[in-house]
């Protein structure tokens, strides 16, 4: 059995950076437990007062692209910077990912070592749906527990840089150089969330070409709208072996909160992150009950795969299941 | 008072392509009243068998592309192929669009005044979040009145393009020559949607700027990550005055058509997205009984501002809600 706190003791521990105890409390938020999220939410309310200011960073990039060791480096040299960095990591169906994840973070061995550092695998057996806010809680409890900057990164599958993105500041692409062959693997709709994209393993051999793929994907860019920020994404090069390059993204994120942070799009953003999380617990938890319903679940299982193939309209569906749904809990 | 037929009344109208049943029965589709909207439930149902047969288009570009002459020329295009054609329009916020979608209906004369073409107005004074289902009911009905051609124009407001995506075979994307400057007003994530771009007013002292825009754009696309159907978009250029490349866009469609029913991408995107109108129905219907609920209401009113201000934590307030509907609909 998992030994638990009260209240009292998650919130002093995290607050004085006791990274056991924080450790403890994202586990009690990610738990399966009724009384275990309860306590979890009661905790991110007390410690809400002392979140929001760190700089909070999602990345992504397709598998291969250097994801963790770009992490252990960027991390690095944010700890040189005098800043301390919490890394976390989204991912939906960590049973698909094989192991990958776990992986990568005891790869991460350098930044581990440092106690500016804290580095938190993505949790496993998770519910669908239940991540996102999961994740949202851990990074607020590593803001109260007084981390800088929070790099949170998406390992691509289902909805999670979606996800991501709805959670940071700065969403950032990493991506190889080339002929643009390896963005096959680069989801659509990605490129137009990233806030700044990175040539990757800018290093040797590869220097030329990430320099002319650089050049190549900033003139393809202008041709694409801006976002609403107005902010135009750099694309930079960059290497996690020779370090060349990693500055320059720091200094790109911190011109935009800058710049973000006087036109009032960074807290604007931030209050459209938190009304979109109210909706997605609301759906979340109202999908939940919904979906756990006996009569619910027989009728969906049973009729499902007759909307898939087009014998019975959804809307119709819809429209039984909510009926079952009601009509048995107003009894 | 408006009059109501029977099931069978409304399905023989329908299914005979009576065009003043079609409309009564859309218009049942679009209803407030719950008696009307079981009805068209049952309407859809009994009709699903008759539908699926035609080639779904969703067409979006920014507003001053031409989206209306594009839809009445191009159509005007397809009958002479032989097709008839069924004009939808998708707006889920009537009210701050000035009327300016009336007024393009009423400009597409030519097309209207042809026997084989059949034009809806897009509905007005419509709830957010329910009109993604009036439409597609719309368009099923459309297809059980043998139309073989359903064109969707969005608006651009909202999630528009998002749902029209999400029920078309084909999403079309207008624009204008120029540096650029033209696409501030597209949104992002727009032209990653696009199965086709096309290159709006292309007469006149527009054409050979329009000619370096197809080129400009088709290069910077090849750089963009391919769908997973294989299908690289094609920038093509048009003008509805001079009807040139008109049939150009008609054969990249069938194109596209042909590729995908024989990859069986057609029928599986189709699938994937009948799944998705479920769960959109069920969300819809889910909230509605939810936000309805005064409880929720007044609790929501009263802490919704605290959420976006960073003083309630959105899984606290979204637990409480959930709390509160659930244990009065038990009672």
């Amino acid at each position: 059995m998992r030994k638990r706190f009260t209240l009292e003791e998650y919130k002093e521990g995290v607050l004085a950076g006791d990274r056991t105890k924080l450790s403890q409390a994202i586990t009690l938020a990610e738990s399966a437990l009724e009384s275990d999220l309860a306590l979890a939410s009661d905790l991110v309310q007390e410690l809400l007062p002392y979140t929001g200011k760190s700089i909070r960073i999602g990345i992504t990039g397709v598998p291969g692209v250097g994801k963790s060791t770009f992490i252990e480096a960027f991390g690095k040299l944010l700890l040189e910077q005098g800043k301390s960095v919490a890394v976390l990591a989204v991912d939906p169906s960590s049973k698909k990912s094989k192991g990958s994840i776990l992986g990568d973070k005891t790869r991460m061995e350098n930044l581990a070592s440092d106690n500016r550092a804290f580095i938190r695998p993505s949790p496993t057996g998770t519910t669908l749906g239940g991540v996102s806010s999961k994740t949202r809680e851990a990074m607020l409890l590593c803001e109260a527990a007084g981390f800088d900057v929070i790099l949170i990164e998406t390992v691509g599958v289902g909805q999670s840089e979606t996800t991501v993105k709805g959670m940071v500041d700065f969403f950032l692409l990493l991506m190889l150089s080339g002929a643009g062959d390896e963005l096959q693997g680069i989801k659509k709709g990605i490129m137009e969330m990233a806030d700044g994209l990175v040539i990757h393993k800018a290093d040797g051999d590869n220097l030329a070409n990430a320099k002319k793929a650089k050049s190549t994907y900033s003139n393809a860019l202008h041709l694409f709208p801006l976002a609403e920020n107005n902010w135009s994404p750099p694309v930079l090069i960059a290497s996690s072996l020779t370090k060349e390059g990693l500055i320059e993204i720091w200094e790109m994120v911190q011109q935009y909160t800058d710049q973000m942070q006087s036109s009032g799009f960074w807290e604007s953003n931030r209050a459209e992150q938190r009304l979109n999380w109210l909706d997605e617990n609301l759906q979340f938890l109202l999908g939940k009950f919904f979906l756990e319903h006996e009569q619910v679940q027989e009728m969906l299982c049973q009729n499902r795969n007759r909307v898939e193939n087009g014998e019975l309209s959804p809307l119709s569906l819809a429209r039984d299941l909510i009926t079952t749904f009601f009509n048995s809990t107003k009894n």
